[in-house]
């Protein structure tokens, strides 16, 4: 198109693009994935679109956010695409996790296959229950919360899960906040106080239940 | 307002809303209810907006999909916007809910009150393995899979929850449509081929440390 204004190997880090573009970029990648692994090579924004529920239109407008990835006559290559969102999201690079809270749902997550595709490897777990301490789960060793500092600069983690209860979950960011994490996603249900410099997405499963709710109660057409 | 198209107590079931706008729902109605528990008797779209990241103006975009809620000169009044939220959500009634799989993650689940506290109450529990059906888990009984269709009706069980390694997920799914289920939110890693008329939400974990690591990143302002 004449009306570009990035060349495509440039990745814009504007800070108001919408959060539910970014989102949106997630699923982009997850179909792109799925579609190099059914051995396509290209695909369009139509197809991109299609796949998802969305119009053609709001997959190329969510893209040109960031750059411009078609090619004319053959629409966008599904590697290059994929690494470019991957660069965008900043997966283009693997992250070293942690993970605090080895109750089931901690445990649940040690065993969610879905981080390591994605590049996020945990390897390292932290409670406070003496019985956990210095065993494996899942073959990742389990410390002391104590611990935190030291393991963090050891393997260089620089984001974190919260999966402890909600009265717990803040004294545990102050902690991985002590140790320099830079980003915390936290499954306890409260409202984290944190410095300016960390960033952090809460998790709310309700919320995909009412979602569900909402569409069941107003039939909407399947996504 | 003078060019109000809704009377307050009217909810549209406009299935054209975006996505985006109804899991923004889900937040407005989590702020509004921890307003309403500090002592809170009214808020305006600059206290919601404020809360939760976002401009005034699309607090009240939003909100303008599906009727007028304020009050010129008082703002919003909190217990009547949440009920107006439930209602758009289908959660102004009380939901029941399976769950099939009783791995880390479907115990996780189970003890998970935040689905208990927005209405949704899990009733039973489904698995396929010997040593776990007859048990309880978390006060809930744990079935055979193979008496989904008796229990989901003894029950009036409408929503279920898949739990299970993602090459057991569609066969779940087959089952829990032979039981009338209406909606399912699946955690399995897979997508699911279901009739028409069955809703589905996906969960993808993976998707929400894409989110952090975005914002960590690009330094995105603390939302």
């Amino acid at each position: 198109m004449s009306d570009e204004k990035e060349k495509p190997d440039e990745v814009s880090n504007d800070s108001s693009v919408p959060k539910a573009v970014v989102s949106r970029l997630s699923l982009y990648l997850r179909e792109l994935q799925h579609l190099v692994r059914d051995g396509s090579e290209t695909t369009s924004s139509t197809q991109l679109g299609k796949l998802l529920g969305f119009t053609d239109a709001q997959v190329r407008k969510d893209l040109a956010y960031f750059g411009q990835f078609g090619y004319p006559g053959i629409g966008y290559r599904c590697s290059e695409l994929i690494e470019a969102i991957k660069k965008i999201l900043g997966t283009n690079q693997p992250w070293s996790l942690a993970i605090v809270g080895l109750g089931n749902l901690g445990r649940a997550l040690m065993g969610y296959r879905g981080f390591s595709q994605q590049g996020f490897q945990i390897v390292a777990a932290f409670d406070v229950d003496p019985a956990k301490i210095g065993k494996s789960v899942e073959g990742i060793p389990v410390h002391h919360l104590d611990d935190v500092v030291r393991i963090a600069k050891e393997h260089a983690i620089r984001l974190a899960i919260i999966a402890v209860p909600g009265p717990a979950a803040q004294k545990v960011a102050d902690a991985l906040v002590a140790a320099g994490i830079d980003g915390i996603l936290n499954f306890a249900p409260v409202t984290l106080n944190l410095p300016k410099q960390v960033r952090t997405v809460g998790v709310d499963l309700a919320i995909e239940l009412e979602q569900l709710s909402f569409a069941v109660v107003n039939q909407l057409p399947k996504p």
